[in-house]
């Protein structure tokens, strides 16, 4: 299915959960590259072809799209192949033979800290931001800090060789993030699915238009599982959707649909047709 | 319309657009509260009554929708009053007696910076992130920074009584943001209209719903102007979609739709009916 040892470009420091979640999708065997954001990602897969595939959070259960990355969808040429629901469990991590007595302080990304409020203040723990979950579990190395603790993921843990003193800090178990596989080409279809297809349209800005688009799906009891909207560059209050449905771009039903849909669009790309992973 | 000294709770330091927002909307006479951050300025109108009115920003024309907000929408029983559409335009700013030609760097927030980047580029001044607009005008005068300038409003030139050197450094003109006015109670009807809708609703998790909750407005002819989803908390994968439609909630075929979108929905907020700023 894919290359005996793809390269996966990933955003973030090592240990980071996008490294977490490629390691997952991939397997144990694939390398990952990191990356400073989300632009290198796409270019390490689309330009400079560093990257084989690139893994990329688009959707957390609690704080939203990342739409960041939907913009770079759009923008780049790349084909979503796959996609992966991490389950998102904040580690409390500390140096080799600190423990849980010792430690003063947690150290994280804000979201990190303020997902494990309730957990941090049962321990009575300070909360100190820091830029990101992997990043801070790295300082803590660094600075050979026997008061701190990081809030990251158990990969982090083996990476900067940091002991577990609890896991699931996280107060919501409901914490998931979606993450997509891009590559520079679509994927043919294998097995027998369920598939999950997304895509991207521009509608002109006329009423009743997004109705129309809808009712393509709706029509073909085509369900659909997300549905968002970023602004359109260069033209004023107009937006671009982006769509995921449950079904493959190529069955008859889904290729009457996306025909339908582009009698109405004034744009209209397919980003994928991927295996849908079952999360539940 | 309004009390004759309405106080304005607004995110950011004085001088920022949401301040230049409030007052234009308000008028001059408007007093304005400065707040850290979106949460405050919920509730210096919801809970302390330190402020008789908010003025947030929900979107930006170029960066997209201000997410945040749209969650403390739902979360506060406030209601939404006005709407106001700012041309945000970058003013170059320095100490009075520099001049263009002293000037190396360019402070200001990272999005204000990344607008300008042509502009700075022709100016040869290179870009220096800080945390706001206003707060770059405010340090520039605290520093004493003679080589130095801000990115930032009108307004904070004013505030912080620095010279212009250039107006419009922004590189596309196409740059509004749609601010929110925000207060404790709904307004009364007023005007003969345009006027504009804001509602929030949740949906089951059932195929479909989405298509049937805008068909209450297409068979209606009812045009909507925004539609945004973000999470529902504690509902793994549900969303609370908000919509905005042209007229108002009380006309007959506003309260009809709204009437038929109560069958769908499993929840329905109106956040309120308010004239439309006509923008152009």
């Amino acid at each position: 299915m894919y290359n005996p040892q793809p390269i996966i470009a990933f955003q973030g420091e090592p240990g980071a959960y996008s490294e977490a979640a490629a390691l997952a999708f991939f397997g144990p065997q694939a390398l990952t590259l990191p990356c400073h954001d989300f632009e290198a990602v796409f270019a390490a897969v689309a330009a400079s072809g560093a990257a084989t595939h690139g893994m990329i959070p688009i959707e957390n259960s609690l704080a939203g799209s990342i739409h960041r990355n939907y913009d770079l969808l759009a923008r780049h040429a790349l084909a979503i192949v796959g996609e992966y629901y991490l389950r998102v469990s904040h580690c409390l991590l500390a140096l080799p033979g600190v423990a849980l007595a010792d430690v003063r302080r947690a150290h994280s990304h804000p979201q990190a800290l303020s997902q494990c409020e309730a957990s941090l203040q049962r321990l009575g723990l300070a909360p100190v931001a820091e830029a990101d979950t992997a990043g801070s579990a790295r300082l803590l190395r660094e600075r050979q800090d026997r008061q701190a603790a990081a809030l990251a993921s158990r990969r982090a843990a083996e990476v900067y060789g940091l002991n577990i003193l609890a896991e699931n800090m996280e107060d919501s178990p409901e914490n998931f993030t979606r993450f997509l596989a891009i590559a520079p080409q679509a994927q043919a279809e294998t097995g027998p699915g369920p598939f999950k297809t997304s895509l991207v349209f521009g509608l002109p800005n006329d009423p009743g238009t997004l109705f129309k688009a809808l009712s393509v799906f709706a029509l073909r009891d085509i369900d659909l599982t997300k549905i968002e909207s970023r602004p359109q560059p260069g033209k004023l209050w107009e937006y671009r959707f982006y769509i995921d449905f449950v079904g493959h771009a190529a069955s008859p039903v889904g290729a009457r649909a996306l025909d339908h849909l582009g009698e109405i669009a004034t744009e209209l790309r397919v980003l994928g047709s991927y295996p849908s992973h079952q999360l539940r």
